[in-house]
């Protein structure tokens, strides 16, 4: 007999079937035993005579096959239940469960979820996050592929950093160092003038970064693009909003169960991302908000407060900041008018979740900004010679998937929808 | 005015567009001149007048906007061109190209190639090369979703190695040790116990091999998948032969013309792959190649000469080998009779392409097997705890992106189809 999954149970009342899956609760009534049974598509209720199965070895979360008859489950609607006929313990719990998972939400702090991960991720809420983070992605290759873009694969070992090397992981590479990637930047840049004109990579970078926060990771997962043959960085941002339109809609589309489970609330997608210079913002938030101390960049708490604003004056929880200054973006940044550069940052319900904007494609301008920063050209060699052949005017922009996740889900923690954290004190499981 | 593609002009016969590009070729041909224009979707001829447009200035691969009229190319079928009214450089090239890129088949050895990369990768035949592994990567991913697997992204920084400490790359992670992940195998099993029961990865893992030879690289991409609820290792060879039908069915489809421009002989793919065990396959290469060398596993020159021997005999440009000794195989590979392993190794046109098969599921003997490896089971522990807690029957395999790749387009050396190799003497570009 071959094997039901959950899902499909309904569709066969009055059969006899075989389900396999994890013990997910058990309860007892007199004779009859009332067995919940989880596999990756669902939960099901099993009923068991306990005089026909025996049921005293059997513990939470050993994995079980059940054979046994569909029925209407009495008193419902259209729920099915499995009246059993056999039950087979395929692989047992062999020690006590240190932590309860079968509960809807694990009352654990973040630590014991963590440090206990491939049990918590059988919590059917944090469960349903990864499914979601998947078909982010997903939507984010799907959409760009339509778009003409081609998907590469980075190195993530390299010889210098792309900033110059502040917060980079060393590594031992036979005789001599390298570093981990803080960013493809340098690379989906050189694929541009490849002759790819549009690349986008999904991959792990690598921040050495020594704080600890609720919204850093030293390895995140980055979904990253770059696309030539721009006007400026607001082709970017036209981008961004109709791929933003596409990965969420899929996501409502391929994960409704999930997005049910958690009691997700979907930002409203149907029309344009406002955008505002970040002047303005400043100048919104001393005004509103008696933040006099902001300057040139928002914090994390300016970040939420004008999210506040965008969302209560211009009814969007996505808002664009642009016209970044020089001194916060990097020296591949395209200057604009006055101090400022073509860039930009999107926030989404009060967190950065992508920083963007045009590069420099001019080979002189792009040496000089790296002399006048201070850096070593030479070091940027292997960056700087595509653009002596002929490097068409770009841009592009990276989305921090954890982030993207936690702010759609409403985690406040990014360690929350990464399935296994990297950060400044933790490198287990 | 927009841009119109190249793809698109021959859609355009009789209007005035604009398109946009890399100079590919240059004939002056009295008062005209042939300029053959470049963009990610292909070249096309452009024919100007000199006394009108002035082309003097004009190089190689720099990035110029044309303005013309498409018209029918003479003596051709369905060929077009255009007649230029009007050209820009947009992005000049200001020193002499150090490779010439624009013929058929680039006449450079490896090295050249690769130390100029990103001008290699104009190379119509090189770019192509890499649109088909991001189409081999995407069918995998798609396939995969529509098998009920999760995407998921396990970290490469670890505590420790899957095979405990060999091969392992080295690494800074604040005030302790960390390396780089040899294989998401750990995680992949882990997270098949967390409930996802079927996950998938595409992601770089690193090997710290000493040699340097035209089959191994330092990084390089694995699609890994692992799969839960199997009865032994031919669920997931059943499982390998539909996806490789998929994933070629999805280039042929997808990349008709990068399969042309570098004249690629698919392999027959209708027909059931090929198995025989590996002691068979020693028999046949000592009876029928001499090779009373063999014994336990097949050496490089051994893989060739069975892959021809079933390409004569069975008629298959792939070919499976089962039951491998336990001593070939990591310490979760679930015994078989005898010595044996319930795994398998799929061949492709002489290299080996997929390593995979059963996993030991039991906690005990999974303990047992570490020790009798001489391992130190503690440090094996985050790997072992989902074993207590009820882990179904599972298996899995990896393939190499870059191993597939090159044997499917008729590479020899896997750094010609890695964007950026990085081997024991090479991390630039």
């Amino acid at each position: 007999m071959n094997r039901t999954l959950i899902s499909e149970v309904i569709n066969n009342y009055g059969k006899t079937i075989m389900i396999k899956g994890w013990v997910h609760k058990i309860r007892k009534l007199g004779k009859l035993a009332f067995v919940v049974i989880r596999d990756r598509t669902g939960v099901i209720q099993c009923v068991m005579n306990t005089k026909l199965i025996d049921i005293k070895g059997l513990k939470l979360e050993s994995v079980v096959e059940i054979i046994g008859e569909v029925q209407k489950k009495e008193g419902s609607d259209n729920e099915a239940e499995i009246w059993v006929n056999q039950l087979v313990t395929i692989s047992a719990v062999i020690e006590d469960l240190p932590i309860e998972i079968n509960k809807d939400n694990m009352e654990a702090n973040i630590d014991v979820i963590l440090n206990n991960r491939v049990l918590s991720l059988r919590n059917q809420r944090i469960n349903a996050v990864f499914k979601i983070q998947a078909a982010l992605a997903q939507a984010f290759q799907q959409f760009l592929t339509m778009e003409g873009f081609t998907q590469v694969f980075t190195p993530k070992i390299v010889a210098e950093g792309t900033e110059g090397g502040t917060e980079l992981f060393e590594l031992k590479y036979f005789e001599r160092k390298a570093y981990l990637a803080q960013s493809p930047q340098f690379y989906k840049q050189m694929l541009v003038g490849s002759g790819y004109e549009r690349v986008f990579e999904i991959g792990h970078v690598y921040r050495a970064e020594e704080h600890n926060t609720i919204r850093h990771l030293n390895e995140y997962v980055s979904l990253d693009l770059e696309m030539g043959f721009i006007q400026d960085e607001k082709d970017i941002m036209e981008l961004e909003e109709r791929l933003l339109i596409y990965m969420l809609m899929y996501v409502v589309e391929k994960c409704k169960k999930e997005l049910e489970l958690l009691e997700v609330k979907m930002p409203e997608i149907n029309k344009n991302i406002p955008s505002m210079k970040l002047s303005e913002a400043v100048s919104i938030l001393r005004e509103h908000y008696g933040r006099i101390d902001l300057e040139l960049d928002l914090d994390p708490e300016g970040e939420k407060q004008i999210c506040e604003y965008a969302k209560k004056e211009l009814g969007s929880e996505f808002l664009f900041l642009t016209h970044y200054p020089k001194v916060k973006r990097p020296m591949y940044a395209m200057p604009a008018e006055d101090t400022l550069t073509h860039s930009f940052d999107l926030l989404f319900r009060g967190l950065e979740i992508t920083t963007g904007g045009q590069r420099i494609h001019n080979y002189s301008q792009l040496k000089d900004n790296i002399s006048s920063r201070g850096l070593n050209v030479e070091s940027f060699n292997d960056y700087l010679e595509v653009f002596k052949y002929g490097m068409p005017p770009h841009g592009g922009l990276a989305i921090g998937l954890e982030r993207l996740t936690a702010q759609l889900l409403g985690f406040r923690n990014v360690r929350e929808v990464t399935l296994f954290p990297r950060d400044r004190d933790r490198i287990r499981p």
